[in-house]
């Protein structure tokens, strides 16, 4: 097979589009801005949402569903998150078409006009909140923990597959508490779930910490997010987690009988993550080969190729791999046997490289002979030649170890690419000879952190939750900082 | 707990809107025709999901995500489907909001209204087809099969939680074949694999049928039904699959080179259903006590209720339960231990049934001292002492059994309303004062089909598969006819 794909070195942006569209996973749609999710990348979706309601329902959340379409005048209730969700959004506006007077086809009908206009969800926070209010009385019906899985509609005007498309999927956590302290605990706990996820899952080492106040959530006291760097040098935020104190519960007045009998506002979070995750795991991982999958998330972690010259000897073989894929699904891995014959063994290699599937084994008549089976790994394109007896053994070990070195190379990037900075002139010329991750000090105005983005594109990211105190000066303005922040360019 | 439900026999409609909201399984939400699903009915649903997901995808069908939009332009292309879809529907004409310059609030930008509408999906074969086209080249690349877990939106006038609602949740299955028999085989697959569900673990007996060519799918050749009978004698389809033909592909120009290298038009499926089965669920089971939940689909199978006067007590009889609930889970059972002090054991016992939770389990000290439990039943509200000693033994079979009864009960009572007639007068007579599926003779007509839909409201439900072929005369034109078809009114 050809190569495929428009090298990283090439043309990173490029090479992304490419290996998201040849390896199947996702292609853009007749809407735009909306793409079709394919069967192999739906696949990585159902892995990460199923390990992600897992890791929902042990921390005692439950799922629920609520309205795709908001009222506009929702959107106005609370005064932060109108400037920063009512504007880019799809907009219901008629109920009804009706055939065309003049012609084939079918046109609005400019009677069916809706008296109030209909968003599509961008967030739900507005219409969740609503619903609250008739859910909570008192603080015996505190705390509610609710998640859902969902679409949303933001209308982007640049996009890109998983990582910014005007419609997306995500789950959104929106919970409800007594005290400020519990929800700030909940806030916290669910930047550690997705920390977790992030690291023990995807792969990807991640850095949890506060966003300045000019990048929270709209409507947010505070927003924790989980900062990934992708292999271009820019940062990915993967997911968000955020403080609403009582703003929400003040917008729609949602109030409870306390534990003194005395009436307040509820305390709220929300936390969420998206198909973007998906895109993170690609630019993380994947190579000018393709796409390198983390085996915890792989469709399927092993495929078998039959390597034969004539039908007895694919029967043969084929007996063989019936008992090896009882072994190895005994063990909990999951295998692909591809015996197709429309297609040569070589083109079989390449498709499976570029489809990322951790461990590829081949097998022919001499390993009948010898009892032994050809076994190569993704993320190093080693391969070995292993004995039969074993293979269970050899390949559930296989995966740990791929699952952990893509972790650690991961990791071993971003130590790489993580530059401490004390001189503005230092950032700016490391920053695009560079990139990375870029910890300075900053004095802790908006005005400064704009007047970054202003001159060099880059963002604060996080203020970091594990970093050190330390005496210093804002790189930009010399004043006095208590911690190093981290700025990068960003997606 | 004072009876908190209308009665069946005083409002049925009554009855259902109150069961859906006392046992929290949904709410009318701040949007018109919506609901908001609420935790336990989400449960229901995602137990539903899961089954269903097992069913499909050993069947070999794959999961995929196409966009919620459709443009306008795509309705016109199959001629019958835009009559069935493209009318009451939501549209989006315009992509921001801005700030009302006259006041608070936000206001449609008049700048932003999209070149081309937007129709939010009521169902997905435009969108999908318009995607398959770059899909299929060659009959190697079929057959395609396609499963979505989507919402949708149809604008209803009427609607009624789980029933009927503006949007609501479902799956929707695309396929597409090389040729005719293999798309109706696919059909009535996947009619198949409804009606197991439906009978296997809703417990809910279904008559699987074509339906007449005025009742079916806009832009169907085909389309085959499970036909459900509600407790006040009333038809609820539950699903459907339709047989497309090569409608769609020739709407978007879907042609594939065949076996023989000639280029022919692709063959096409389609198949649903959504969360209206949680309203078969509720209609097929519940009593005037609350819902009756068949085991295979409950949230949770058992509750355990402990009685007891203080702390001591609560302690005791909480070291029993964990082991009693250890030795359920280990069987696979969900067990809830609901050891609140802030509710009386009365209290819990009507919020359990009421929320139609198979078993509970009641002990307390007593029980400790002579090794027993209260053991009760919701179906039949039989109440048993039993041993603790093989407590997980006597639930798996009692689960067994009431998932057996109520299909049971439901099967016998279809078979006291399932009622041959074979004169028109008969027929709207017993109509009125008997209900449920009638049998009877039709010619074939959609004329006399509309006739008596509007004489007697009843529709035909379908022409089922099993019905033996038998000389007869129409009951209402006299004309002759082959076979028996099912009358009924209907959701």
């Amino acid at each position: 097979m050809a190569k495929v794909l428009t090298t990283k070195e090439e043309n990173y942006s490029q090479w992304y589009n490419d290996l998201v569209t040849k390896a199947d996973l996702a292609e853009n749609s007749a809407v735009r801005g909306c793409m079709v999710i394919k069967p192999y990348g739906y696949a990585i979706w159902e892995k990460i949402q199923a390990q992600l309601d897992k890791m929902f329902k042990d921390t005692g959340h439950v799922n629920a569903y609520f309205p795709l379409f908001i009222p506009k005048s929702f959107f106005s209730k609370e005064a932060a998150h109108v400037d920063g969700f009512a504007k880019e959004c799809a907009v219901v506006t008629h109920y009804r078409l009706k055939n065309d007077p003049d012609g084939k086809g079918v046109v609005v009908d400019p009677d069916a006009k809706l008296e109030e206009e209909l968003i599509i969800r961008p967030t739900s926070e507005t219409i969740i909140w609503s619903t609250y209010k008739n859910w909570i009385q008192s603080y015996r019906d505190l705390p509610i923990l609710c998640n859902q899985w969902a679409n949303v509609v933001r209308w982007e005007m640049r996009t890109r597959m998983f990582l910014r498309t005007t419609e997306f999927l995500w789950q959104e956590g929106h919970t409800a508490h007594e005290t400020s302290e519990e929800a700030l605990a909940e806030t916290t706990q669910m930047i550690n779930v997705y920390a977790s996820f992030a690291e023990d899952f995807m792969a990807i080492p991640v850095i949890k910490g506060a966003k300045s106040a000019n990048e929270r959530f709209a409507g947010a006291l505070e927003t924790y997010t989980i900062e990934a760097l992708m292999q271009d040098g820019k940062a990915l935020q993967s997911g968000t987690s955020h403080f609403l104190g009582q703003n929400f519960a003040k917008a729609f007045d949602v109030q409870f009988a306390n534990r003194n009998g005395k009436l307040d506002y509820v305390w709220a979070s929300s936390w969420g993550v998206s198909t973007r995750l998906i895109g993170a795991l690609i630019m993380a991982h994947s190579d000018n080969n393709g796409l390198v999958l983390p085996p915890k998330l792989a469709p399927f972690q092993v495929v078998i190729v039959p390597i034969y010259k004539n039908a007895e000897q694919l029967a043969e073989i084929s007996v063989k791999v019936e008992q090896i894929m009882v072994k190895l699904r005994l063990r909990g891995i999951s295998v692909k046997y591809d015996n197709r014959d429309s297609q040569r063994p070589g083109w079989k290699f390449a498709e499976y490289e570029l489809k990322g599937v951790p461990v590829r084994l081949a097998i022919g008549p001499r390993d009948l002979e010898n009892g032994s089976i050809e076994v190569a790994r993704r993320d190093t394109l080693a391969k070995s030649v292993e004995q039969l007896e074993n293979i269970d053994q050899v390949v559930a070990d296989l995966l740990d170890s791929i699952q952990e070195n893509i972790y650690n190379k991961a990791y071993q990037f971003r130590a790489e690419n993580m530059t401490k900075v004390d001189s503005y002139d230092q950032f700016k010329e490391l920053l695009v000879t560079k990139g990375g991750f870029f910890l300075a000090h900053w004095d802790g105005t908006t005005e400064t952190e704009l007047r970054i983005k202003d001159e060099t594109k880059a963002t604060l990211r996080c203020i970091p939750f594990d970093s050190v105190e330390e005496e210093g000066k804002c790189m930009v303005t010399g004043k006095p900082s208590k911690q190093r922040v981290i700025f990068a360019l960003a997606y």
